[in-house]
């Protein structure tokens, strides 16, 4: 049996095909450089609400009605109802309160969001796209309180980045 | 050029192995499947809860140190040490509490773990190996209280099935 010039060539560029497939996966950031990106995302979000932009904050968040926020034994669903959320619970008059939302407002003035801080910060990977964070939350606030708590974040990477779907605080 | 009958073998073997493994991976039980079986761990846990089989509650969650359980603002790691919480908070002398146990111990009296109800759950695929489920819980004490919450459950699917790798519980 002899395979003629059509199937040789067949071969050749089915096997690069392959090859250049193979190589690709291995170009693929190695998941160290996700999680970095991660908590990237994270440090900017702590930067954001710790010059009062909530929006900026919010920019970490699935721009989706499909994006969950669990605080305590209350879950919002969407982008838009959680950003509403967090300008009632934060910048309202008078209000302050912590990330979660989950804790009834300590008075630190009208807009005092607090200082935030997110630590011991642990980031896996759970596939090439998809991530979880668990990690402590804190607030200092200009009265002296000093809220604080846990949360576990799911984050999907989309063509723009890895964003937060789902957030469960407390 | 020609290629010999040894070059024609590998194209052959190459190729056949590529569709073979193409064929695999749309063999796999397509994610409808992987949530139903997810659920059925679900519905297996509440049923082992019921009859007062902690164990057999237990035995949804990864049987590691690297198990994670956030319950409101406390973190326990590691199966053992969750078996043990459990037990103390639900089975110790005259308790009966949440299956979260964030909340102070109802007294239902000893072993009394109250009937347990899982509700509104929704079963995510992050990856073929991968999901979240979201879900109420309700628990109904022989005192007439009903505690309940929320939850978030990142399961990964391990050579013995799906198993929840980390619980936060609100």
């Amino acid at each position: 049996m002899r395979i003629g010039r059509t199937g040789r060539q067949f071969c050749v560029v089915f096997i690069v095909g392959q090859c250049l497939l193979s190589w690709t996966a291995v170009a693929q950031p190695p998941s160290e450089d996700q999680k970095g990106t991660i908590r990237q995302l994270l440090a900017t979000q702590v930067d954001a609400w710790n010059r009062g932009d909530l929006e900026g904050f919010m920019a970490g968040y699935w721009k989706s009605p499909e994006l969950s926020f669990i605080s305590g034994a209350t879950e919002t669903r969407g982008w838009q109802p959680t950003l509403d959320r967090y300008r009632k619970k934060y910048q309202g008059e008078g209000k302050e309160t912590t990330p979660a939302g989950a804790k009834s407002a300590p008075s630190g003035g009208p807009g005092d969001m607090g200082k935030l801080d997110f630590f011991d910060l642990r980031v896996e990977m759970l596939a090439a796209d998809a991530a979880f964070v668990r990690g402590h939350w804190h607030l200092k606030m200009k009265n002296g309180d000093e809220p604080g708590g846990l949360f576990t974040l799911i984050l999907r990477k989309f063509p723009d980045g890895w964003k937060i779907i789902h957030d469960h605080t407390s």
